[in-house]
């Protein structure tokens, strides 16, 4: 159910390889561990998504500026240290993925976890049995 | 304002018809009653769109495996038995569209029902009066 | 980042000219002023994207309906009156781009601002210091 959306400039697709960054930020998700040491974001549920957008405005439309929305919504019931925790190295994979591009040109890049609170929660499919701890 | 926004990873556009799932869903969502029996999305107010990642990494690239993610954001005010029922009557729908999908690839599919809680909420248009209830 | 985000029926991009839409509207974010005559949106956190849906249904599908959400997710702390003076200016932007498809095609717009409150909430980049207020 944890998932990561990127919502970007569609520029950046000429300038930075975003599948790449997608699969180091699962990466990253994977390796997180809460309090007791336990994966925070079990394998089979590691979801990142990337959409460049077709259209967009950044600030005052005085240069060719580039943006990175970085959200990922995760479930209820994690500590803050958890929390912050994640978005720590989330936002250290960010950084190291756009180093590069931010010698070249402006970018602005968020990251921002949501605690999602949905009232209704359900998932089906084949995915999370492949991934599933062997007893 | 009811609305259903589906966020997937690409590679399924070959192998299902998105557009089919859309129109399949919506006609869902017209068919859901509250528990005085009238309809709680009501026609000119259904909408969903749905939206293939160009970019994405699921679990731990260990496979070609795909994931759907559907989120229904609805107004507060219903109860929790009509939040489940319509939950409940989509998940019906999706698990019927993708299950010869299943039988051929790994996928994992959640749906999440939010309550939308927007501190400005407006909207404009021609569409509502074609489909409002006649007298 | 504040942003505005735009999901829209992808029929739209042959009818209206959605760039232009998203500048209109960050040069109107950039004119809402709060109670002490501050800027709200400071210019070089303002994005705006949209995203046409590669799949869609509308209604019941008995015509070729249009639809454009627009979402705005802010920060928390503003007045109720800030919140809502954004919503109408936005709001009054909207509907003249929009003015002359209505004319034309069954549309349904709508817009919400939400208030978002993110657990965890961090960015980088070379953008804003481009914009930053002189002393």
């Amino acid at each position: 159910m944890p998932h990561l959306v990127i919502l970007y400039t569609g520029q950046l697709d000429h300038e930075t390889d975003m599948t790449q960054l997608c699969r180091r930020l699962a990466d990253t998700m994977r390796t997180v561990r809460d309090e007791a040491g336990e994966q925070v974001f079990p394998t089979g549920g590691v979801r990142v998504l990337a959409y460049p957008a077709a259209h967009y405005a950044v600030a005052d439309g005085s240069g060719d500026h580039g943006f990175v929305y970085l959200n990922l919504r995760m479930g209820k019931g994690r500590s803050e240290a958890t929390q912050k925790n994640a978005g720590q190295l989330l936002m250290a994979t960010a950084r190291e993925h756009f180093a590069d591009l931010l010698t070249r040109r402006p970018v602005g890049i968020t990251l921002q976890i949501d605690v999602g609170l949905p009232v209704f929660d359900a998932r089906f499919g084949n995915l999370h049995p492949l991934f599933a701890p062997s007893a």
